[in-house]
């Protein structure tokens, strides 16, 4: 028996067609060879998944090749195979001697085989995927001209969904619905913020009788007087009757991920959080009702923003950005200044989180689809301020 | 009432004392300004843990002044003031319309202020901890010789820990420890993998009565024929009889890790698992009797590599790595050529993951702290092939 691959979430065809966009771009820029680091868009043009970023990697694109090849680790070229859906051949080791040495590492190796593979007098690199380190060094082995900056080139192709990829991000919307439930049901008081945080968690994970939940980003709650702080991990107090938790979570199917965000509160919740709220309702409202191909992201954090403000609230940080591999992907904002026009199967977090002091916020969102005459909002969880 | 502090894991003086050795390495250096954007030394000099590092963010240490100061986008300012243990008027928030803009970023809005602060001509900076953009961008704004590289500086200092790091890392470990038990329980033939996961995943968050478990890095089992690989996230598969899962996990409190892997086999061990694993767990007593004071990290691995090699089998990969406020500390390796001489209250974790072919592998680890006649292992969980 030999390590076979997963069952792929894309057709060869759908990865092909990503590469050949690959290509082009780099064609456009006059680059026969892309080597490209940054971990979401080596999931995009490869399905490999592994948390193994935290040595050298690289997916390298070759114009001339049908395939991307994939260099790893020694020890993670096993997992290239089973994950990436090229022939093996394109899954390139490089020894383990590499990992913990002073002098060297895998970009060493990495750069020595694209050498062997011919003379190429500008190579694509991504600029904002690289440490300042990496590119100092490639700089002096290849030259100050050699690299050419193609950040943000993929991510700006990963702005439009395929069909494929937003049914993964319908599976992790049934998921995240169900943790959702979970999460609301755990808010007992008494009990500890870590055990509340744990079963949430474990929803994420669990997934629905249909589809396991894959990885995801850490789930948060912060609550309290911390409930005006956000990407805070929860805490070693109990929950108490009178709080109120923000829960920012979301699940993920084969690292594509959505988000979906409410405020619970335990027993009976504050007058301010009871007059801000139905604004934040309304404004989401209102902001997903605005949404359509043709219209543009400033549109929609103005919808919000605006219909905050006949409260007399205002929300200073931006109102959403485009979700899929990354938890935020940044090639655009949902800001009210942003002019990027919406196209159908863009897919976005609007999120709306409202933080009015330091020790006072609420918290809500949506993923949503771009439709031609609308959206789909992924998520059927009731929009409204969960007591319990 | 106002944001309060977290119940902070270290006294003021701890901080204190760990910012004076950066000063000192400053002073060394020649700088009066030193950039800190490593999140892991960014906690190690504050206390902070927020998951916000996708976004430009800085502590920056001026040489004159008592505490460092925290730069954070204005959303996420309220959690530095709540996990960082300086005044909070050394928590410096930067408008929210750095965020998203196409031009501009946090490290703008860093580089002004230290502009205001005074004439620095030399400023340190974490050349591995920025991008190759931002480093770019830097020398543009202030010379190609006014950035000095401190990279690697303060992980160096993090690999002695104190008492007080210590005792979190034996916290961490009493959790793991109940988390293993779970994780071992959870394999039941016919259940789904992500369940498995699921539940180990809440047992390292739910942590002992008396610990909470905080965030930590994703809970791994590859198993069956991708026992070979690492890194990768569970299947859509049930658990089989005949399959072994190699569990790779650990918990954290307050950022801090340890690590705990177990081969757990479902059913009869096959003959090849059955030959090399007393040769791993062998090989891990061997490892862990060598280590003391004064040792060195290749004579560790040296006896794990010389031990399995008796019967016939080699191991490419490191056998483990400082562990603490990162789970990989990169400033030594337990590697069979690594030099690095052992010292009291160092923490490693000795990683015996042995990964012999691309669909067959096992694996054993213990987090011990260096003492001054040998270790402590803070683990209790037997060091055996684990049955269910």
């Amino acid at each position: 028996m030999t390590l076979q691959k997963q069952p792929m979430p894309f057709s060869d065809d759908e990865y092909l067609t990503r590469l050949a966009r690959t290509k082009k771009a780099m064609a456009d820029s006059e680059v026969e060879c892309f080597v490209v680091t940054d971990s979401g868009n080596i999931c995009y043009l490869s399905g490999f998944t592994a948390e193994s970023a935290y040595v050298a990697q690289a997916l390298v694109v070759f114009a001339g090749d049908e395939y991307p090849t994939l260099y790893l680790r020694r020890q993670d070229a096993p997992a290239g195979m089973y994950l990436s859906y090229m022939p093996n051949e394109h899954i390139v080791a490089y020894p383990e001697h590499y990992i913990g040495d002073y002098e060297v590492d895998g970009f060493d190796f990495i750069f020595d085989r694209i050498a062997d593979k011919g003379q190429f007098d500008r190579i694509g690199l991504e600029f904002d995927a690289v440490s300042g380190s990496t590119l100092d060094k490639l700089r002096e082995r290849l030259g100050n001209n050699a690299l050419v900056d193609l950040g943000g080139v993929i991510v700006g192709h990963r702005l439009i969904k395929s069909e494929a990829e937003i049914e993964l991000q319908r599976q992790a919307s049934l998921i995240t619905d169900a943790a959702m439930q979970v999460a609301v049901e755990a808010f007992e008081p008494g009990k500890r913020e870590c055990e509340v945080a744990a079963e949430m968690t474990a929803a994420l994970i669990h997934g629905t009788p249909e589809y396991a939940g894959h990885p995801t980003d850490t789930a948060l709650m912060p609550g309290g007087l911390q409930s005006g702080t956000s990407h805070i991990p929860w805490t070693e107090r109990h929950v108490e009757t009178g709080r109120h938790y923000n829960i920012e979570f979301g699940a993920a199917r084969y690292r594509y991920n959505v988000g979906l965000m409410r405020t619970v509160c335990v027993g009976e919740p504050s007058a301010k959080l009871k007059k801000l709220y139905p604004y934040m309702i309304e404004g989401c409202n209102t902001a997903l009702d605005v949404v359509k191909s043709g219209a543009t992201c400033a549109d929609v954090a103005n919808a919000y923003c605006d219909t905050i403000a006949k409260g007399g609230y205002e929300k200073d940080s931006r109102c959403g950005y485009p979700i899929g591999i990354n938890w935020l992907e940044t090639s655009c904002s949902l800001r009210t200044d942003d002019p990027t026009v919406l196209t159908e199967n863009m897919v976005f977090h609007l999120m709306l989180g409202t933080w009015l002091e330091d020790d006072f916020g609420a918290i809500i969102s949506e993923t949503f689809r771009v439709t031609e005459s609308g959206c789909e909002v992924f998520s059927t969880f009731p929009r409204e301020l969960i007591q319990v």
